[in-house]
């Protein structure tokens, strides 16, 4: 049968894009020995000096460490990540606050996302039927017969190749996705926060030591808009304001020296004073947009699949962008395990086990910006957390904060959230039991009261 | 300033698509005297032979009639449409059972697509400042200065051309809003039902006389999947059946002629006798899609602005795709009232009273297949109509069926959506009252025989 024929070195495997997703996915299909040709549309990062544009520290979690864990690759990042145990909460009045992440000893990492990008590239390039191609992007496929169409970034000359299968995972605006979207019933839909964001820094100290608490991720919430810092290795720390574009409190408010600082003043004063270079820093950065990208089917028949951000772009603010991609990865290669070489069926599979789970966690992500920002400093909220950490004590297997689920554990984002929302009701209930056991102890107590009374 | 300057002769407006939208937007924009080119990627098609592809006749109500009596041509259409009073629900067995869809005197039309589109252009084309560019397509806009960048169908050549405000209405894969979706920050969404259609066809009798009941839409609801039909003014009737692609019904499932018969002898018998060419037209003519597209903004700077399915293509079950591209034109006509020639504002003003009524619009036109192939046989959702036209009877002003807001009235689709809601919610208030109320009564009743008793 055609689709099931093996690739070869005349054609291979070829993956679009060297980014995370894409060196991990490479990297995996390179283990299992086939030949794997990369494309990447900008110069080899491992060579080139800093280039700016893309957050430079992430939060690395369960999904994506176990991903790292499948290609022997976890101890080796671990080395260089630093664990933030929980929400540090800057307060209006300069007071903080630790909001533990989960239960004793979990934790998620902050990693920066270039040293991770190159050991996932090196340990691909270690295999000799990898082959790196860099400066040359996929601008389109001929679907007729899967033929990417590739263009020279230097010289702008473009050529076809031949390939078995081609993994999409060329980033958020993916042109592979954009030649799936001319297609017959290709759902697709991108979505923009009002809100932006932009990056700022926090220094390290004279002696490389951390400026704030290290071991935390840090948050100014205001409602409306948000300051979060990451530390990196070098005791900086990597900050992001989240703001809306227009309003009250918005970036189009901050158009001079002044309204910025004087921003920064009223609502992070603590950070400012430890950015010396706030005021270059707030105007040379650029403001970047926040998307979630969804569609369906993540693959083409027997030629293409989607992956990561190709495949499902989402906002920041569940820290699992980058988890989740990982994921992919580790879910394709759990199917290639029964599948391969049937190519077209792992496509099929894993558009049917990942749809859901992918636009989950595009819905949570969005949620947990209102989370962060806002509900973090709400009584009620924090209440309502204890409970949930409390009955997690007692029953550990059955009962599962939602943010637990999706950052300490594997399961489908989808059934995440499905269980959570049953606990939530369950939750509601008991709240009602409780009054209805304290209203009848209520009119006990009266009956009891008046028949003392008679 | 820049963004009120007036169209001339060398900066006219443009519109691109001489469809429905395009054809009466043009009108519009041509009774107010300014000059119009409208360009259209098909021949003209008065003088071509009929072109299929798209549906035959429509379903003409309220909102389109207000918006074609705005340009004086409402009496002029009416006199080749075909009222239909109700809907008529064909049972399995075999009986009919007519549902009005409003008060007395309130229908809506069975109209010609093409007939209507016709009556749209010559009447533009009386003025004498609007010109009709055919096969000719704008293919893109440079959104630099708003340059349209055109192509000729039959030779292929591009050019571009100025102008002074372009209206995009050049259909649900209009090129001007795939201009648009590469700005930053557009949202854009494309849904493909899991259903097909396909449309057949009734001719008429050997005296062009209807052999079915001429003033109705004639619904064969079977839950999954449904047959519809509505009159021609040549006796015949355009049909259409709505099927998904896959599963047990489906139009994977009718691939042989006889597949297709023994289906519709099941379901579609009486429906059947009257298609002499049945298998022909089912075999010959194209299974379409059923998408909804959903964006926003609708303009872009003060230079494009997005209407009728360029702005928001929905599914056909609510009747209310042609009717909201009227709709649309109607709006610009009146927000042209108070702010021409600030092209912009018109614009920013547009989408913002426009993008909740068209996902409003969306939306229901989406719940409404539901109400089509299943609701219209079950008992409780009878009821509950019967219910709702009472109390609109009793309350005309306060009290107004969903339906009738969409079909019957022009008040905002969103408005009605969240009308109706709250009329729902009441409608079950008033329904715990009733059983309250009886349960009082009832258990006063034993009560009152106890005391007899006694």
């Amino acid at each position: 049968m055609s689709f099931a024929k093996e690739p070869t070195a005349e054609e291979p495997l070829i993956v679009a894009g060297a980014g995370l997703a894409g060196s991990l996915m490479a990297l995996y299909l390179a283990r299992r020995g086939y030949f794997v040709d990369i494309y990447e549309r900008r110069p080899d990062s491992r060579q080139a000096e800093f280039v700016g544009g893309r957050s430079i520290n992430l939060a690395l979690s369960t999904r994506g460490l176990n991903a790292l864990d499948g290609v022997g690759l976890k101890d080796e990042i671990l080395e260089k990540c630093i664990p933030m145990h929980g929400r540090l909460i800057h307060k209006p009045d300069g007071g903080t606050e630790l909001q533990p992440y989960g239960k004793e000893g979990e934790f998620i990492y902050s990693v920066e996302r270039r040293h991770l990008n190159e050991v996932l590239m090196n340990a691909a390039d270690d295999h000799s039927h990898v082959n790196f191609h860099f400066e040359k992007k996929i601008i389109n496929v001929a679907l007729s017969d899967g033929t990417p169409v590739i263009e020279n970034m230097k010289t702008g000359e473009r050529s076809t190749t031949k390939t078995r299968y081609l993994f999409g995972a060329d980033g958020a605006f993916s042109a592979i996705r954009g030649a799936l979207q001319k297609t017959g019933r290709f759902n697709y839909a991108q979505e923009y926060l009002s809100h932006g964001y932009k990056e700022l820094k926090i220094p390290g100290g004279e002696n490389g030591e951390w400026l704030m608490e290290k071991n935390a991720l840090h948050i100014w919430p205001c409602h409306d808009f948000m300051l979060i810092a990451l530390p990196n290795l070098d005791g900086s720390f990597t900050l992001t304001l989240f703001l809306a574009y227009e309003g009250e409190h918005s970036f189009s408010k901050l158009r001079t020296p002044g309204a910025a600082i004087a921003f920064f003043e009223t609502f992070f004063p603590d950070a400012l004073k430890l950015m010396p270079d706030f005021e270059k820093d707030f105007f040379d950065n650029p403001t970047g947009d926040l998307v979630t990208i969804k569609c369906s089917p993540f693959h083409y028949n027997d030629q293409v699949l989607l992956l990561g951000d190709a495949a499902h772009a989402i906002v920041p603010f569940y820290g699992q962008g980058m988890n989740a991609s990982f994921e992919d990865c580790f879910l394709i290669d759990q199917l290639l395990d029964s599948l391969a070489p049937d190519w077209g069926e792992v496509g099929r599979q894993f558009t049917k086990e990942r749809i859901d789970d992918a636009h989950a966690i595009a819905d949570l992500a969005i949620y947990n910006f209102l989370e962060m920002r806002s509900k973090v400093s709400n009584k009620n909220f924090l209440l309502k957390k204890k409970v949930d950490k409390r009955l997690n004590k007692w029953f550990p297997k059955s009962w599962m904060p939602l943010y637990s689920m999706v950052t300490f554990s594997n399961i489908p984002y989808a059934e995440a959230r499905k269980r959570a929302a049953r606990q939530d009701t369950l939750l509601k209930q008991m709240g009602w039991i409780v009054l209805a056991v304290l209203a009848i102890l209520f009119f006990s107590m009266i009956a009891f009261g008046r028949t003392l009374v008679i």
